[in-house]
């Protein structure tokens, strides 16, 4: 089953409409998930607008809220997102970046009291068009054991940092902290083949190859998966991500981020406010002249990709280029939905009065 | 053969100076250096010294340099290092960045034309007795083949990220991007014995667990190793650090980073000027109350310190805390210099007329 962008942009504006949120609100929210689709990340699309209501309906997410900069300076901001959605909060976070580098050469706001953000590119990509780097990072509920921890301690925690180029596609960096992607990890499930070491632990904190070890009570393992390969480096970053998004911003942090599932209570006695995000904008004319600087960014992206490869069918891809052209063949094609998600859509739009696919 | 950081300091001073640099300078890139060893990350300490002399003599270090910023807004700057050493140089951009910091609650500098800067730990580091968040990041001569190249593109170009706590010890997340720490790899080398897969490809790009494939034509991986275990991560990661670095500041990036070593000649055509770094500091209390901040760090570290472990003699740690241990230790005890590194610095100290140890 294809449906085009458009048509998952119209439902999912519907639908958050009907949950009570403004037009223009609606609009960017859903320009903002179906991104994900669009560009080929299925874990982050409309396969998540149930979660997004569901949290809605558990008075767990508010679809108007009254969200404000409770903290600045020249270059600096913290914004309580009011338990809005950070597909709403985020992008305007990010404006906000992005207006005071504008006056001072970079700008960077920390995010609490918001609920998941859906892609950190959408986000950090805003950059692009005002000739800045983008950065945008967030925390999210616990499934990542740290090194030698049997406990879940962190999130998939995404970094993303993109850089404009000249002739050339941006250079876009967006990944989870963790070893596994969710959606490989998915795909495992579907088919129930074993996994490659180093994607989960077992809850005894082995290694395994079961793709059903995290429901079991496992968990991921962060980049670079065991000790010796350096899994404390994915640690590392997982909590700089956390700590960035969340101990900077007044949000909660580790394993007491509240769960983006409504049917999992958040833990009680939590030390902040919803999950929290960072992001971030720099002026490339702050450090150089813009035209020099991409230039060199397409000498860059130039050398990377005429590299020899390690196989006559392996390619040296530039960060972000799988995903520009996913873009490219489902704006042309469309986007195919996996058959849940589909049935989930469908049951949605009932309950809603919504026809999917209209 | 044990020596103290003092004595180590001392010798490293009167080596630049005997080079030509001033008293300050030489004091200041001394406690750089050794900072390293008595944190215990013994590839980045004195071990490189005779490497910053053979620079200086083969005329592609210059130990007086007339730094300056080049380029500025209210949170930024560029920094020419006129061909310094990094270790003298980056700690004065991170004084900039710092300083801006305090103006407009943060400040992010990116020096081209410098030379290694030792640990990026002791820059970032800065930070703290202001109260700030400190980030570092080099480039370095290229080792690492991105996800699919045959052809080592980037340097293990680590990333820095410093966060202070209130009763604890910061947290100091400092780390290669590459999978294995050149120390490891050292220690398998002087042993013979095979390493792990994951650390190294051969010169065509296969997977292999030979120590010395990297003097063959291999080279090293990037964090997270195989396609697989999201290799394509730590090249992104790399990528990062070597725009950052590099393409922002105008230092030369990828394949075109002059090596360390002086035997070795930079390439021709080179699109910038020496290596680069940048340099980031973050008031903390531009986001939110300072004391408030720590508390939550405080309660961070001691729910990550409290995990359940994956076995009896494991233990979680906090970023930064194995180099804190190891520098109590070899504060009190001293540090054990590897032989080869003290024939080294004996015979450099022949040259330059000053006994090795004093």
């Amino acid at each position: 089953m294809k449906v085009t962008g458009a048509q998952l942009k119209t439902f999912t504006e519907h639908v958050f409409t009907t949950c009570g949120m403004n037009e223009a609100d609606a609009t960017l929210a859903a320009d903002v998930l179906v991104a994900a689709d669009l560009r080929g990340i299925d874990s982050h699309g409309v396969a998540r607008l149930s979660g997004y209501v569901r949290l809605w309906q558990a008075k767990r997410a508010n679809m108007n809220p009254h969200w404000k900069i409770i903290h600045q300076t020249p270059s600096t901001a913290t914004v309580d997102a009011d338990e809005g959605l950070g597909l709403v909060v985020a992008p305007k976070a990010m404006q906000i970046a992005i207006d005071k580098a504008k006056q001072v050469g970079t700008g960077w706001v920390a995010i609490q009291n918001s609920n998941h953000f859906g892609i950190a590119a959408y986000h950090a990509m805003m950059a692009l068009e005002h000739n800045m780097i983008g950065i945008a990072m967030t925390n999210a509920s616990p499934l990542v054991a740290p090194t030698f921890s049997k406990e879940r301690l962190l999130g998939t925690n995404p970094m993303c940092y993109v850089f404009p180029a000249g002739k050339n596609l941006p250079v876009v960096v967006d990944m989870a902290t963790s070893s596994a992607a969710n959606g490989k990890l998915e795909i495992a499930q579907r088919t129930g083949k074993p996994i490659p070491l180093g994607w989960l632990q077992d809850k005894e904190g082995n290694d395994t190859t079961d793709p059903f070890a995290l429901s079991k009570g496992g968990a991921l393992l962060p980049l670079g998966s065991s000790h010796d390969a350096a899994g404390h480096k994915g640690y590392g970053l997982a909590a700089v991500v956390d700590i960035f998004s969340a101990v900077l911003s007044g949000a909660n942090y580790g394993p007491w981020v509240p769960p983006f599932v409504a049917f999992l209570d958040p833990l009680s006695n939590l030390p902040g406010k919803g999950i929290g995000h960072f992001v971030g904008a720099l002026r490339v004319d702050a450090f150089r002249p813009y035209e020099e600087f991409v230039e060199h960014m397409d000498n860059w992206i130039k050398r990377f990709k005429s590299a020899a490869t390690t196989g006559d069918k392996n390619q040296v891809m530039i960060p972000g280029e799988p995903e520009f052209m996913e873009y490219e063949i489902r704006k042309k094609e469309g986007i195919k939905l996996n058959e849940k998600v589909l049935e989930d859509l469908i049951k949605l739009g009932h309950e809603m009065g919504i026809v999917f696919p209209s």
